[in-house]
């Protein structure tokens, strides 16, 4: 069982991260995790924000000359900003001037946590819930994913991600889908692989932004080299679609999720969705047979196939806009504009980089819940012993 | 804390289900859980096994005198049907004929756990995988959602569902929404508002039907009544949103799950997309202000807002078909026509029923974990003081 | 992982037990469970339930053809006594004479959860709490702890325990241990295995039933054939240590738990506490070593070290006695003789099978945790991987 | 719920904790976790270290203003020996020389982590293992602990401690107890109640010292103020016995941990265990009742009474001895002497420190689940009502 904890305040000193439960032996550098972090900043639409930051982690615990110990792993990341926030957000009780409080925020904006958190856990200020509800909490996520992704990467698997839609401008998915998905997508300043629907994208972002607007848009994230077997039928929360499901719509602003064809699947017929089957040899982690087609997007039963693992994730416009929505001052009780704090018009090419991180989150557990093992050698030892098994299952 | 789990196989003795962690006092019959069951049993298109079950549930522990005692609450639904299933799925260690795995499954059926599941498990009989994996699994998900929606209806929740897509059908959705959503769904027989829809959609069913084929379908689950703040933005899994993620995909056959405008939300900008936010007198749930559209569908920041909490599900077609697709035989490693085991046409009049019960059964955990309480006196002791404290923060 | 949750009242329909999380594959016969069901019910001064019950197993899910399939293992008790108390402990609401609450208790017994829990769970009836309170849910609890020993039976696991001391009066400690310890206990009334304090113990419940007394004990548990590496150091709650204390000082009545030589380590010096460590050929579970000592009860650093697991566990006596203690009347607020139900004299014989059973519980999960698997062969090609390689890494 | 995730190793750069689920709104200065972590550094017989480290903790998040947010609060206390270790802890892989692993540790200490660590995690270099195995983590713990008190604090809870044995020699509990326990025990340098076992002790220590051997103790913990109903008996898993059997087990080098008269309730009749209970005005917090006495510990039926929480914990001695004890080399696999760090004689006294934090999270955790509440006032609330509910029970 992975265990992953984040904490951290936007503006605060620092994101930090705990994972526990991975296994020793795992390769690790921190650059393999600011690589990360940096896919995390790119994207057109983004704000100024992104150019001040360049998060880098400091791997604090748990790592030892390149390799994972078994131990937890702590990554700290700090915020670069912090030196123009170290009074607003100061840990240590006020004492005199200047209040860290006097400029609150009490404009809550439409759309964020602000209004909810504030009523839920009894604060004046809405800046100390919507310190925490930021986008910049994903960092840490992005972190802890980078490194369940080191380990997957061990067994050849590869999360990659692509834009499929922003603010109302379809891409077209490529056909076939680029063998490095990443490799293509991270090329583009939206990351999405249909270059006409980009110029679109970009143009639309233009206009928006003028308008003091945002947008959303959808991911669809893919993983390759997944055997057969990860996930469970036997309970409702060992299913690898709920797992999925959690862990996409846990991320800020996400609205709805799906796999394989997804909604798309309640239109059709059950012989225009499942996937017929058919011997074929040397694809071991599938027990040497193949879908036809993969309109599961991976995953029966609440268990992956072997077929490559497809989820969409839908995130609607980020909820602080400069051209501000009607909402209630919390100090005056009265009507006002909502809070406009600096933010970016989207952050749908950057969600795509988050999604990965969760579903490598996610299938690193299954990994480990299915597999076990204290080191990367033996979980490789009883990966490979499981796949030999199911691969001589069909055998000739 | 609340958890439940349940046990048991499709043509196994019994489904179990132990439901832990409920409040001591909160008043419940058998007759509580039976209307549930028999809600989930209802729908065009249904098998003869309807028929057969009628399932009503037996208390086993947790309850007394028509109250919950704050123990554990075990619950078990007989399979009517066990007397001609005793013997292939007898528990007992087989002597003698006639030998229960005379009869193995091998034709694996695309779209279910069989072909995954007899590889991660290790099985040669694909029945030791589909019986856990059936659908009839949710029997013992409706009957704890059951005792959590008769907790939640302490406190006025109330929470329906009502069919808005089957197989290429579209249901409209009646504006404004009926007040009692169940009493206008469950009248129909397809559990949908639009009485010209349901037409197309028998005709639909009857046709695809007699084509041995099967078909998905869409609902939406609205909880009413909810008071801000459920939830947290704190940290990933305590987003009311994941967990209602979790909830949904962990459903058989479902393929996505979106939270108000889901998935449309990724079209729209800002400002079509975040809901304004207005004073307003007499609405202490919601902190006595509105929003003045629910496109959130009553989620902020992974906290509830006080407005309806939408949810709406997709579920693919059945994946047993009678006019069965191509697959694989475990047994002999040639192709073969998937098994035809005795199917239903559509299971996605009963979603909306298994979806209630998992919505009840996280609002129930999100109503402990911000209320405690271990009697339901004291629950709502706090339950009143938190909205009381919530409704005097707008107050003039 | 393995999750396990009980339900059941002692004067209820039955006993319910869920245990979740074991592989495929796993021999099981309801006599595996039965076995050990009737071990737990034996022991000299035990009152008159123990003859009326002898329990016996339903393996309600879970299980096929003498083998677990993976699922979630649903197993019930009935309470045979249930015709008796079927009025009072009825799950329905009350309508009409009798009312189940007439007999109220209401004299709460000093030690017992009757007055703790009644304040808690806003009771007027005690019986609310002791019916659960009560030791009879140990029942479920041995139920699942036989079939997590069949599980670690097959890899030569082996976990026995005996009554080191019963009122006052200790039992020798055989020197060597008998290889199969509960063949040598359970042939005694007591489970001890010094013949002469057996007598004395005798004796000694003789009286103390004369004066309308109980007894409590001490019982140590032993497991054999556990490799080197099972719990963790990493993380406070992966330590076996504190997992093992967590089940035991969950048991009903148990105010104590010590591993190895426990408290008196911490009178010694650490030259005559830690165990030195020689090469030893054959103990390929140790990695080729032995302690020439085993005062650490076979763990170290939360982990296992390949030596007997050792732990010992101290029970109050019953808190109902049939000379009543002095409390108070909740009817009436005065001063009352606390209630006498009918009881045994001293469960501590019992307890060592309760123990074993826990222990089994929480070595299984270890044992998953370590090995994962999902199936018996795969479990077993897992950990046979892990013995090998460890025992190789001090061979010549 | 909470949860609290500790990270680092001894000689890393950082200990990081993340705490998570503690509400909003508690007062929470660095001074107070200072406060704690000093207490953790204090005692007759520690070594170099403690001088070299005094400890400050660096609020990373979840704190604003001298105030709890309700998100998770991170905590981080550097090394202040890193720079010394900072090439041989270095996280980065090795390039070039020196190689950190040159310093291999390979000769395993008895009765530490080492062997064990090394078998199950697959490494070459003890160190990997010891780092984390270290009391070091204990730190974290600490200041975690030191959070839990500050929340228990406002609702009048007090967690003391004191040293009740030392290596052979007795401390007299002085009777009465002095009401504030840690003011006389920290007053101690061995943090005992009885001056004269305190000589005693002391002259231990220094012969244990010359003699290049360690020793061990026993502490005893108190919490004063806890309200009735704290825990559970409604399942293994929620009573508060079994929950502070895993914390404390789970402290480095704990061997024993008992609850009241713990293993002495084993030797005495019932009549002589269980308290007889009195009505008593003016205990509100017990239900307006008394035990005569307080055998049980404050805990029956996994649940608080209302008296004094008491729980005792026995330590083995340190495991490295500067005279060591004779083991294997893992580079040989001949024999050789332990490997012999620098190391203090006894870490008994502050242990008391680390199980009085163990219980703080144990108890914030069970306050937590019995009151709800995202903010210190609705936590408060809930108590209110919850206590004066109780007080009038019983009330004339």
């Amino acid at each position: 069982m992975i265990r992953f904890t984040t904490a951290g305040e936007s503006h605060g000193q620092a994101l930090v991260c705990i994972l526990e439960g991975m296994p020793a032996g795992i390769p690790l550098a921190a650059a393999d995790v600011d690589e990360q972090l940096a896919r995390r900043q790119q994207g057109y639409g983004r704000g100024r924000r992104m150019q001040i930051e360049r998060d880098t982690v400091e791997l604090l615990a748990g790592v030892r000359a390149g390799e994972t110990l078994g131990s937890p792993i702590a990554m700290m990341v700090r915020n670069r900003d912090w030196k123009n926030w170290s009074e607003i957000m100061d840990p240590a009780p006020h004492a005199g001037d200047p209040d860290p409080r006097r400029r609150a925020v009490t404009r809550v904006r439409p759309g964020h946590a602000d209004l909810a958190g504030v009523l839920k856990y009894d604060r004046t200020d809405a800046r100390d819930i919507l310190e925490r509800a930021s986008a910049r909490e994903t960092t840490a996520r992005v972190a802890a994913g980078a490194v369940c992704r080191r380990f997957l990467a061990e067994f050849g698997v590869r999360i990659g991600s692509h834009l499929t839609h922003l603010g109302g401008i379809d891409a077209t998915r490529p056909e076939p889908m680029p063998a490095d998905i990443n490799a293509a997508a991270d090329s583009s300043q939206l990351r999405t692989l249909d270059p006409a629907a980009e110029r679109a994208m970009v143009a639309r972002i233009d206009v928006v932004k003028r308008e003091g607007n945002t947008l959303g848009g959808i991911c669809e994230v893919v993983a390759d080299g997944l055997p057969v077997g990860l996930g469970s039928h036997v309970s409702w929360d060992r299913k690898l679609d709920g797992r999925i499901g959690a862990a996409m719509m846990s991320i800020p602003a996400v609205k709805g999720v799906e796999i394989g064809i997804g909604f798309e699947a309640a239109r059709r017929t059950g012989a225009e969705v499942h996937d017929e089957i058919d011997r074929e040899r040397d694809r071991p982690l599938a027990g040497n047979v193949r879908r036809r087609t993969n309109r599961a997007g991976g995953l029966e039963g609440g268990m992956t196939t072997g077929e490559p693992l497809v989820v969409r994730v839908a995130m609607k416009p980020i909820s602080t806009l400069m051209r501000p929505l009607q909402t209630v001052d919390l100090a005056t009780g009265g009507p006002a504009a909502a809070t406009a704090e600096r933010s970016d018009v989207t952050a749908a090419p950057a969600m795509g980089v988050i999604a990965e991180a969760m579903l490598a989150i996610v299938l690193a557990d299954a990994f480990m819940e299915k597999f076990g093992g204290d080191s990367l050698n033996e979980a490789r030892r009883n990966y490979d012993g499981y796949v030999s098994h199911v691969a001589a299952r069909l055998a000739d």
